[in-house]
């Protein structure tokens, strides 16, 4: 994970990009690549998505993955720090036998 | 990360939630994830977001890489792979000599 | 606003698209489009934005309002009742003793 | 939909909210409440979202109509104007003999 952000912080050094990364427009353009992704699956089953799209799925995934280790390394966070304690946090939300089988929103469990 | 991913499957099978998990709906999930972490930042500069919202942030941008993590598992992705062959194409699409030091979308280089 | 609908719904009867529009599939839409009118801020402030990209932010507009009344349509809504409904809801989330001049969001008011 | 405007603008008038809506926040906000619509369809079919969830949807729609007013409000826009304007274009892109009965992108007709 370190080698692949170190090769995305090269890609937009090489550009002089960083002057345009704040955090805020990474939050956008990582809310823009999550839509990108979803596009793909619009006006499809879930299936046909996958079998007719993989190849554009797994560019805008990527793309996702890139701004969500543009804002990690930016904000100077540890990513096994910051999911960890997420899902220590989602066990409290979610305890085995309140949440077992069912989809039911936490705050209404 | 592949502990992590480990991590998020174990979270999930021990909810039953596998049932729940298609693509698509993983797709429409990480797109809300990344509108809350986006949330952080409304009505507010970049740096006044991240001085009032930090934790909330690392909450949200965890998310976003949960749910991205489980579609790399679920569609059998390797995550160097795809972002490697990602960095590759917009090396393409952004060369140096035309997109150093400019925010042009690449339709427009 | 009628008319609107009218124009709306006859162009999809022309090109038989009833078909695919599930209502969960126009949500999709509807926020796809949204981000693409959201695309034209990415980068910029928003004056340079408006400045720039008028012309596209009228047509990604245009497009959450086409995706708006489809799903008002074809949900059986009616706008001024919904939207009366949610001015009034709001109000009492946001009384204006407690929200003059202040963008806490409610929750926190 | 004039009056539905000006309801809207008093509203904000009474908050003194104007100073906070640029539009490059209201059109985040715009984004946000479409995937608030559309969390309303996370994990279910579209049948049974509309059947368990109608009146969230029925509010999250009206904040999407909001904010799109707002946006048509403070950018001096025309509804009529911008969506019947997105029709003519979105008839030439999607021409009845190429387009009728299926889902293909016009970049892809």
């Amino acid at each position: 994970m370190k080698e692949l952000i170190s090769k995305i912080i090269e890609f937009r050094n090489e550009r002089d990009w960083k002057q345009f990364h704040n955090s805020k427009d990474l939050a956008i353009s990582l809310s823009l690549e999550a839509s990108e992704l979803l596009e793909n699956f619009q006006w499809r089953t879930s299936e046909e998505a996958v079998k007719e799209n993989i190849e554009n799925i797994k560019d805008e995934l990527a793309d996702v993955l890139i701004y969500s280790l543009l804002l990690v390394n930016d904000l100077e966070l540890d990513i096994d720090d910051i999911v960890n304690r997420k899902i220590d946090k989602n066990k409290r939300k979610y305890p085995v036998n309140k949440a077992y089988g069912v989809k039911t929103k936490y705050t209404d469990l």
